[in-house]
């Protein structure tokens, strides 16, 4: 660093040293990043909507590594509103998705939340699912039809759209039920097959991932801070709050990491 | 570990295998974690409760660096819920602050969320306010009262608690404004005193340091990756979201992983 300085001028010394400490990383001082992500949000809660953690860790994930992205949800009623105490449904109470998706991006600026019918898979490298019921409440019929479920109109679209340009597509917890219900032949995980409950945790939700066999995809056990890569399609998926834990959050944290990155990798920039 | 491994009887090695190896962690095999942290919601949201990045930020960093955690609200309604997308309030629209704070716990097991009116400082090693505009809306009146504010009664107890008792308090983003009201003579941060827009972000909330320095308070300006430490007074502060940015959430994160830190290094376990 000190080798560095001396060879510098000192009016270059002088620009350097306005910038905050904090701001000099890569991608700052021309378009922040490479990687244009599109992330898909179906409201704001697990029980209801976008997990706030797999949301949150997402989004966190691509920005400390320097990707841009954009978020979107779908412009419509949720399924219902989930009291999130009782873990039952809030009696006469509406929703709208993409305003409560909204609570993850503050509403602002670039990050600005946008109706999921306006996602062009040609403006994206990849795209994101992060889990929670919304995705089986939301953004598919799953939780009454199981296997036979059907997708959101838009949802249908930009998955098969993203697998048509062999562009990744990142899955957590519960959203590989989405990219097994409409492409063939892919493998994902979703956790554990069999519920081990121990003291750090149980999986209280395998019978998905029989289901997700039913459909044809080939299941692969992971750990919740692993992912699982099928490069061939380029789907990534990691169990996330498949697994039900206390405090042992960093866990899910490193899996979401785990995909993020995958993700990034096989994108197309 | 090959010497390590030798030591080991076959028994001993069989029962290690059994272990999943991501659950391999200092705190795993008995009580997880020295330091019991109580953390205070105030919603879902950074426009009326808890913004989502700050509480997940402080749940993830206590679940890294090995503390339990419990996490209170008040059992109240929100002073009123805002629409994320235009940043307005939304007409006729009522929500109570503990059932959407537990939104963060997904309502379950060790992690329910509690009612503030049950916390006991004597029962914690420290307490956490993460930010939002709930802060200002629902846990004080400082929105309509600025620097005259009064405190939500058991934010005000609590406080004065956990000060009293020597135990350290944590606070991101607008939290300061609560400590700097009930105790005397504290110094923290809430990042910038001006508004400098550059195109990594803004501050464009510096109203409010000038509120708390008439308070009584003494600022010192951080970056948002930072956290201020009041030793003397065992209060620990970072600017979290009271700095402005599109793709940079990973600066904020840091700060509040700080901020963590601190807070654990300080308790009395």
């Amino acid at each position: 660093m000190l080798a560095t300085r001396t060879l510098l001028s000192k009016k270059a010394m002088a620009i350097i040293s306005r910038q905050p400490a904090c701001f000099v990383h890569q991608g700052d001082y021309g378009n922040w990043g490479n990687t244009n992500v599109a992330v898909v949000f179906s409201g704001c809660g697990w029980w209801d909507g976008t997990d706030v953690h797999e949301g949150v860790y997402t989004m966190y994930h691509l920005s400390r590594n320097g990707a841009r992205f954009q978020m979107f949800a779908p412009n419509q009623q949720q399924m219902h509103v989930m009291d999130h105490m009782k873990n039952q449904p809030a009696s006469g109470e509406n929703r709208n998705m993409m305003m409560e998706s909204a609570r993850f991006s503050h509403g602002q600026g670039k990050m600005q939340m946008q109706d999921l019918s306006v996602l062009d898979a040609n403006s994206f490298d990849a795209v994101i699912f992060p889990g929670g019921h919304g995705i089986i409440k939301n953004l598919s019929s799953f939780m009454k039809d199981g296997k036979d479920c059907k997708l959101h109109n838009d949802v249908e679209r930009v998955l098969k759209d993203f697998h048509r340009s062999r562009k990744p597509i990142g899955l957590s917890s519960m959203a590989p039920v989405l990219a097994c219900r409409v492409l063939p032949n892919i493998e994902v995980t979703m956790g554990y097959e069999r519920d081990e409950n121990t003291r750090w945790g149980s999986w209280p939700h395998t019978n998905m991932v029989q289901t997700v066999k039913s459909m044809g995809a080939r299941h692969n056990v992971r750990e919740p801070y692993e992912a699982y890569v099928d490069e061939k399609n380029k789907v990534v998926s990691t169990p996330s709050f498949m697994w039900d834990t206390d405090y042992h959050y960093h866990y899910i944290f490193d899996g979401i990491g785990n995909m993020v990155k995958h993700v990034m990798r096989m994108s197309t920039k």
